[in-house]
């Protein structure tokens, strides 16, 4: 009997129907098969979130100024963001990177210095960052991804201009039509969204229709994508449950695929997100999102909200009576 | 400006893009609506469970024996059910009801003693209960509704063969054909499908195609379906969120709306079970659930598991920074 059927066997026997806990029950073989335990934990959780910011913005591919990312980093050391009432609400642990915010480096004793440069280059006419950079940001995604202690790691972006990155990496890694990846991202008007699609069809005239990751990551991606690449990557390496939040973690999480497809084990997709695109590229990678609650606002919200299942689903295999421990008839 | 205007005018100024956060936007309104506060809670959650048998059970319209249901009472008891872990996983109480379960009354000093009878007679060919014991039932319910104290209330049930009784109430509800709402239960194979819809086509030819709600309840319902149908009207009127679990309490919530119209405002749909009828039952109360996890097991586990979120909503609302307090610029 391979450890998978043991698993099966031990689910089956729970004081349920078998199977009647659907998705949950995928769940929690996942989290046994990476943990190698028919006792698994998802009890714990770090958000880490990158910031960065892209050069492409000052062209106008978003409804927000850049300085909101340096603005949303001190709004994420001070608690009141979004990812911070969330994790505040399940219990995750937050720490933030700075991955390369446009300015001055931000002085807080709270803050991970992992600046690559002060945002990228604009990748409509040139590539975002140079082959060192790309390094440099994988590298420093190992090292976090590394140095991640609990079960559960969920992963956050912030950095204006990054649905346009996503799309982009996202269109050349998946060999997709751009125009099949963009949307309205943080809030794009009818105008904004042409303009947007217009400057990414440039942008994508400037290398051939697919890339390998790397490369994508290179011409396209941003800092605070590439590092997270590094980390889920980490993360996995080394046993962690790695939760996808939304369509720019799914950029990072299509890369890293690419660059070690034993991730697949480790990966949970948290949910699909409203920006437009998503579907595509999560059925690209055949995930099956957990939530879809019409989420588009990044930072990890949509990776906390769907720890608390992950959480009960290991907690389910681990602690739930069998049949025979509970003395309860089987079906017949 | 009217409260609803203000409690949108405060999402609206929360440091994201506007309505980013979707469906858990659409739950922050209705908790702050509720609680009629800009600080709404959804911190604590009871999840009470009925228990009852029905008469029909031994006519075979279940994968498993009547007894089941007392075991697991005795399994809720002690703590290993799938409520039970999930309850733990999420923080929320448990309190379980004897509604009506066959054989002697269960002594356990947890257990709350409501028991109309021991179980229903078989609604196949005659009346699950009398008028008298449908009262009791929801009088049973109101009490324990009103006795909650938490901000949120999860309602749950344990009774084989209540998937039969959900399927007439629920048919005789919405004048539906009674084969639109029969389904495999907790896990019938083909055989059994096929007799569960002979039997149920039988009992429903008992009476006309439309019912009330305390008509249809009195001639299919259980003693726990009743039972939670007056709870969620007594926790409902007492300012309580009310968690709607599978589709055994839909039926329960749908008889609600019909006897107090006003429960709208409190219901949250929890999910879509794997229970085919399930979404016919949503859809004809216009409810959009959380979540879709292929679940089918009741007890309020699909309740628990979507409590994370309307928790999160509220804090959501009562916790984040606005644009002004987080010197965030806002969309330029």
């Amino acid at each position: 009997m391979t450890f998978s059927d043991t698993v099966r066997a031990a689910l089956d026997n729970k004081t349920k129907p078998a199977g009647s806990l659907g998705v949950i029950e995928s769940l929690a073989r996942q989290i046994a098969e990476v943990q190698q335990s028919l006792t698994p934990s998802a009890e714990r959780c770090t958000l880490t979130i990158f910031a960065a910011d892209h050069g492409m913005a000052a062209a106008g591919v978003s409804a927000f100024p850049s300085e909101v990312t340096r603005q949303m980093v001190l709004n994420f050391l001070s608690g009141g963001a979004a990812a911070n009432v969330f994790a505040r609400s399940t219990g995750a642990d937050v720490q933030v990177v700075d991955a390369g915010v446009l300015g001055a480096p931000i002085e807080h004793p709270d803050l991970i210095q992992k600046r690559i440069a002060p945002g990228t280059r604009n990748a409509i006419t040139e590539p975002a960052m140079s082959a060192a950079q790309l390094s440099a940001a994988l590298a420093a995604g190992d090292e976090i991804g590394r140095s991640l202690t609990y079960e559960v790691a969920c992963f956050g972006e912030m950095g204006i201009g990054n649905t346009s990155s996503a799309s982009l990496v996202s269109a050349k890694t998946l060999s997709l039509p751009i125009n099949a990846l963009i949307g309205r991202g943080t809030g794009l008007d009818d105008a904004g969204l042409a303009r947007k699609a217009d400057l990414l069809a440039e942008a994508a005239q400037r290398t051939p229709d697919t890339l390998d990751a790397r490369t994508a990551l290179r011409e396209y991606g941003g800092f605070e994508i590439a590092m997270m690449c590094g980390a889920m990557m980490a993360a996995s390496e080394t046993g962690r449950m790695v939760i996808i939040d939304g369509f720019i973690a799914s950029a990072a999480a299509l890369c890293a695929l690419k660059l070690r497809p034993e991730c697949e084990a480790n990966f949970i997709y948290a949910h699909c997100s409203a920006e437009s695109g998503h579907r595509r590229v999560l059925d690209a990678i055949n995930a099956r999102p957990l939530l879809d609650l019409d989420l588009r606002l990044g930072e990890g919200t949509g990776a906390l909200l769907a720890w608390p299942l992950v959480k009960a689903a290991a907690a389910m295999l681990r602690e739930m009576a069998s049949f025979e421990s509970a003395g309860v008839s089987g079906p017949g």
